[in-house]
């Protein structure tokens, strides 16, 4: 489906709708709403700027009327190109629905429009003792909405979980054009089928999200890290193993491999010679604390082992935490080409997943810079080319091909917190079977009967019900 | 629809495809597999023993054909009448289906057939220092497939979540015979539809779990209880919100009304009297506990506080929750009637929902016991009556009627952990709205397009599909 210019009567229809403010078609508007963070980029026919979810609703029934299809879109900052309106049609954009409308600290959760920036939210809750959970490296400009399409993680969820773990109710607009209202602010539910953790993660293609209730964790008193230095990558991923057997999980367990700690030392972080790093944290209160970063510390030593530091507090950490932030923007210095996975094996397999990963850089004679959260076996695998040389494009093309492939063969899978959007949308068949994707296009024909909410991502091209 | 002989052909295709151990059609088989604890009871047609997954698709895709309805079972211990043939059929029991197929403790998970006893798996975990969270007072004799089918709970919850927070991943039947597999054995994923937590909970309605991929937690080292007494409910509802709204989670948090402290003594046990009591408990490691022990013990403290008691180890806190545990089947000793309900409501409305069950037992002078998992809102709320005494009866039918109106009022939702099944089937067009019920009906169509699992449970009567 691609619609490029609109039928008139919705042109109308929308402006009637949403007036000047809300219903954007000049070229500019049109222009800076078709890309996000994959640099790809298509223009949409038309942007469109809801106030509130009858609006949003509004906008959906008449689309479904005309079959145009609508892409949803929070701040753009996704990798997977999910928010790209490769068929035209009219970007959502929930830049205008940003308000937090409840902070409700004794049921532990908030209620916030789907616009809302997750460092907004974090900055409300701080008053009140408590935070929610995901924390993409995005997050002071990344919204609630796109975490809860992508369904976002970052380094907190090794032990808080990531976007769906931390949702507790949604209402959201079907491509039928109707609300639907799915839990509410209490955490424990068996009263239906679970509509929420459903849509969270399904990167609007069942449903635009238009209130969600988040559940929240209280802020711990005290926070310690330890930085880790090892001989080899081999020597790091047997500390991964260790860490995660022991009863104390970690509040972050980041690995980075020779490569990330080349670009930490670009951005001026002292750091000595080593293989590899691990960056863990704990958090607790007083009391608990040194006992845990004790547990910790002994997991994290053994053979290979170089250095053990105990991070201190305040600017030292910080400094170490926002350089391994910006390793993903940093990466471009390497080469000005990307293909930036986020793939997931079980923690017990990460040791063959390094490993294959080295092999393959070896093999294909191209850089692939490994890190990322380690304590959920979801690393970052970056493979940097020159988009420009043939020869090197079709390399980086091939190692991603074998990348996805010693992924799956390792019980693993493509995406722990990005998403498929179109980027990894054609290895979907080789993630899920026939019969698995079946199933997933039945659901969204259940939802979406006419295939206007962002069509062509996440699933790959198919019959949508084969019975 | 209502299967109560089977056509030939298909008693032909399922006993040779069964065996004779495999497939019952016995008056006494049958008559054992008809009922469950919502004393509920209909007769199946036959009763399916599958031995393996292969078995599970070819008896749907046999019942498909036949447009004959299918009933999952696993123990019969679940109270909502789910697992009651109530349209004759196949019951679908997972008896022989009972493998622990791998424990993984370096990944904190375990795959497991549904068959499989709760407290067997927990036994099996308990050398390895790990335990799988869900916990209903059932424990010793309900499976894994039954607590995926209804979301089943525990006092636990209130810290390590309820059976779809731990749960990885599924591998289940379709209503079309098929099998999918979502989700694995990792702990991040945004790779696809989520189809793992929408299956759990949907009560047999949606596919046929056979094997499911549990979240492990590492057993706590020490654990702790308090045992608080208050003047009333008033003061103990007032002390559940104190005690959620500071940071030191509890690992239980149970709330017992001045009826069910009654019955607790009428099982042997010595308690002071008192209007409401709080069960309390702690984990942790040795170092941390004696802290979150003492903010516990805090925030438990305040007005109407009659008695806090720090539980010893052992014997004395093992028998106060037994005694807890058999208060469900104790209540029978009231009144031989009993409309059980697990009501959920927002934390911060509990103390609302504790005055309007008073209030409701006042007005239609029966005696309505009230115990639970208060720190996740989730009460029992038990109207007992005697069912030969048609006043009785009809007071509580309406009583019931009145309690449901007060959650839905307070923001609640009509179940926390026993699930829907029929016995609140006709609340549900109360709790959703008639759109979110059609998308719950487009969902069930999508995954079991002729109906045939569990037909009539979970979703009230209306049309499937109104667009």
């Amino acid at each position: 489906m691609t619609t490029a210019t609109l039928p008139p009567d919705l042109d109308a229809e929308l402006s009637a709708l949403l007036g000047a403010e809300g219903w954007r078609t000049d070229a500019a508007t049109r222009q800076a709403h078709g890309s996000d963070d994959s640099r790809r980029h298509a223009m949409p026919a038309g942007v469109a700027l809801p106030r509130d979810r009858d609006q949003v609703a509004a906008i959906v029934r008449a689309c479904r009327r005309h079959r145009v299809p609508l892409v949803a879109r929070g701040a753009g900052t996704g990798t997977a190109a999910a928010a790209v309106p490769f068929g035209g049609g009219i970007v959502v954009s929930f830049a205008r629905m940003n308000r937090i409308l409840q902070l409700r600290p004794d049921d532990r959760c908030a209620v916030v429009e789907p616009g809302v920036v997750n460092g907004d939210l974090q900055q409300a809750l701080q008053p009140l003792g408590l935070f929610w959970p995901p924390d993409p490296s995005s997050f002071e400009t990344c919204t609630i909405g796109g975490n809860l399409a992508c369904n976002a993680g970052g380094p907190r969820a090794v032990k808080y979980g990531a976007t769906r773990d931390n949702v507790l109710g949604l209402v959201a607009v079907t491509g039928r054009g109707e609300l639907v209202r799915c839990g509410g602010p209490w955490t424990k539910d068996a009263t239906g089928y679970d509509l929420t953790h459903l849509i969270v993660g399904s990167e609007g293609t069942l449903a635009l999200i238009v209130e969600a209730t988040l559940r929240l964790q209280p802020r711990p008193r005290a926070v310690a890290g330890l930085r880790a230095l090892y001989r080899d990558a081999a020597s790091a991923t047997a500390a991964i193993a260790r860490l995660m057997r022991q009863p104390q999980v970690p509040a972050m367990l980041e690995f980075l491999d020779r490569s990330a700690l080349g670009l930490l030392r670009g951005q001026g972080v002292a750091l000595p010679e080593a293989g590899a790093m691990l960056l863990v944290e704990a958090d607790g209160d007083d009391d608990g604390l040194p006992g845990v970063l004790q547990a910790l510390a002994d997991a994290a030593s053994g053979e290979g082992l170089l250095d053990l530091d105990v991070a201190p507090d305040g600017a030292a950490r910080e400094r170490l935490w926002a350089a391994r932030r910006a390793l993903s923007p940093a990466l471009r210095g390497i080469a000005p080409g990307k293909l930036n996975e986020d793939v997931v094996v079980p923690v017990s397999r990460i040791a063959e997943l390094v490993e294959g990963v080295e092999a393959l850089a070896a093999r294909h004679a191209l850089p692939i810079v490994a890190f990322g959260h380690a304590g959920n076996g979801n690393l970052h695998v970056n493979v940097m080319f020159h988009p420009d040389d043939a020869g090197e494009a079709a390399r980086a093309r091939a190692a991603l091909d074998e990348l996805f492939a010693l992924v799956l063969a390792l019980e693993g899978t493509l995406s722990g917190e990005h998403g498929i959007g179109v980027a990894k949308r054609d290895w979907m068949a080789r993630a899920f079977d026939a019969p698995t994707l079946a199933a997933m296009r039945a659901v969204k024909a259940a939802l979406d009967p006419d295939g206007i909410l962002n069509p062509g991502k996440v699933l790959p091209p198919g019959h949508p019900d084969p019975l």
